[in-house]
């Protein structure tokens, strides 16, 4: 059985098609699984859109005219069975799309999508405005441009419904939650579920208290027990926790009233702002991609540096949450852009926890992209504790696509 | 010397007289240094106000009319230079009011009150609005019905002017700092150097890493090295970090324009909800007073056992987010008035952390009221762990008045 896994951008889509056909936990590396991976850009456009596909060895880019996401599904099926070089002889064989969506509010899990599930996100539009509508918008087209095809909506905040409630709650005045759905959600759960599924297998035991760190231009933690996920760093919206390349994370809404006095914006710009100007690129001043910062800290440059400190003890400071919520740790697992590769963050969040079991192998892990134990980790996995630390850390890059088909699948039978 | 300490409300003014002569290291007990105590209340009301003074054994309650704090504080001296009961033969020993001023914004620190003080307050305003409104129009009436008499300002954040800037910073858009003083201020900050200084004493050690949990209808934690504040949980203004008596704590500020839109209420309605309804009265719908829950839900009352259990878990996190920071920690001190008599509150957040070696000992925690070790100790002060716990856990009163009559005096000196 074949599903689209489809990640959307308001003028974007992204895909993959996964066979999820057979044993499941069978010992087929997701990534063979993959057939065909593509994306279309600049969708609405009044120019022509980028339509990219990969399948196998075959890689083609073509230019055409994409205005709205339904156009930009027909172009990758039709890349998908075009007779000479696609993979699919009809494309009836795609089973289903699966949306890697965001925030269903009320409706937290994997879902057909129908009018219940997309009046559900409609009603969190407000907390998730970059993602939301351009979901709504494509998913309603798609519905009507392909009637017989069954799409499935599986929730970032479906890992997350096994928080505990006094983790979930905020201290919110009487009916907030019930009226408003105003509790901490969580997002990435794709990804920090792929991690608990294949922390355990590398661990070789399911009841470990894994934290999750997904760093990347969005990033989350995870605090994973006996597999599910019991504490999570962002909460109503995707705005909190730490800071992200451009969004400032965690902060203090009493402040607003003081800005929008002292600067004269309102309480939209001002969000609006935080959301965009903030992050590693507002304290920076200089870039939100943590490469650069990187290289300018390097050079010297004390903004930059600030930036890094500000993300490494933020990081810090939700991890120590975890680790209290947890009674300790049994493995810390880096994954996401930022987690995968920057030696310089691994090392800075694990540095001077030797007292808590916890131990860098600073060998190890600036030697990340060489050669790394243990021999039978997929490619780019590996562990980076010295042979004392009580506590594994590893590197174990994250697969969202793999889960959001799973779900889907899971949906469908 | 004596200096009168003062803690005003928009209604009220409390204070107590200190005598500051002499050598202040010395092994005189702040409380013996207390000489008179008292409190003024329904200032302005139409009525008489309630007027108290406890001198030595001497107790007397008188009500008159006292329709502004100047008249409030001449009602003081007046108790204080009583021929028949009063410690004063003449106000003018009073050598200067120390007020536990709460916000300054970028006159962190404690300083003579004078028109640029005043002003740095006022700036502060929509971020402290029950706070700094009152003293502003306090300190303005004193300085022209006392001219003689120095006003002393010792802000609540001072402590917290230590705290390395990795911590402090808000992963704001450019500028937002400098221009409209958006950082992590940090508050109690009298009641944290407090405990740094008496645990220090009490440790027989300056160098210790200290978590102090100001536990009271308003909390707050803080983490104390080499006797300096590093980390704290309240930020931008005292409405963050853990969630209070009926204030929320950390919220997420994006989770405000979709409540504005499904309430239809305005920002300022909402944050007022979340200053007012929220926080322990928020979830348990039953009281904000931690007593009141406690018991309300022993008896079995679900959301006084949540309310708890999120109180609880705040503390937990936050203080794990401090372990880290510090690499470890060497005592947790718990104080105010939940730290000081919550056994249970205690107990639960010392929970199952042994593996970070961190044992409370259960007999002396419950036995906290009885007599405690060690025996030099301080009436209400002992430690609670267990032999094996490597981490010391103690209850120590705290005394802010003590901190506020010293940074005055240093003022004047």
């Amino acid at each position: 059985m074949l599903i689209l896994v489809a990640n959307l951008g308001s003028t974007s889509f992204k895909y993959k098609l996964l066979d999820v056909s057979g044993d499941l936990t069978a010992d087929v590396r997701p990534d063979d699984r993959v057939l065909a991976r593509g994306a279309v850009e600049r969708i609405g456009d009044a120019s022509t859109s980028r339509c990219e596909v990969t399948i196998g060895d075959y890689h083609h880019v073509s230019e055409m005219p994409v205005p709205d996401h339904g156009v930009a599904v027909q172009a990758c099926l039709d890349q998908l069975t075009d007779p000479e070089h696609g993979c699919l002889k009809d494309a009836a064989e795609v089973s289903a799309i699966g949306f890697k969506a965001v925030h269903g509010g009320r409706k937290s899990g994997t879902f057909l999508v129908d009018d219940e599930v997309l009046e559900a996100m409609a009603e969190m539009n407000a907390a998730a405005p970059a993602h939301n509508p351009p979901y709504i918008a494509a998913m309603t087209l798609l519905r009507e441009r392909f009637p017989n095809l069954p799409l499935v909506a599986a929730f970032e905040t479906e890992f997350h419904d096994t928080i505990p409630e006094a983790r979930r709650a905020y201290a919110t005045p009487p009916g907030w939650r019930e009226n408003y759905q105003v509790q901490k959600w969580g997002f990435h759960g794709s990804s920090h579920r792929y991690i608990a599924e294949r922390a355990a297998e590398l661990l070789g035991r399911t009841d470990a208290r894994i934290i999750s760190c997904h760093l990347g231009g969005s990033s989350s933690l995870t605090a994973i027990q006996n597999g599910h996920s019991v504490m999570t760093t962002m909460g109503m919206t995707p705005q909190t926790g730490l800071p992200q390349n451009n969004r400032v994370g965690d902060f203090d809404p009493f402040a607003l009233p003081l800005l929008m006095q002292r600067s004269g914006k309102s309480l939209d710009e001002l969000l609006g702002e935080l959301a965009s100007q903030g992050g590693l690129k507002g304290i920076s001043e200089k870039s939100g991609d943590l490469r650069d910062i990187e290289s300018a800290a390097a050079s010297g440059d004390a903004k930059s540096q600030l930036a890094l400190d500000v993300y490494v003890e933020e990081i810090r400071r939700h991890m120590g949450g975890m680790i209290v919520a947890m009674g300790g740790v049994d493995a810390i697992v880096f994954t996401g852009g930022i987690g995968e590769n920057s030696d310089v963050v691994r090392s800075a969040v694990c540095k001077n926890l030797g007292s808590l079991g916890i131990e860098l192998d600073e060998q190890r892990n600036s030697n990340h992209r060489g050669s790394l134990p243990p021999e039978n980790a997929n490619k780019g996995e590996g562990y980076l504790q010295t042979e004392n630390s009580r506590t594994q850390i590893w590197v174990i890059p994250t697969n969202e696509e793999w889960i959001v088909a799973k779900r889907t699948l899971g949906v469908l039978s």
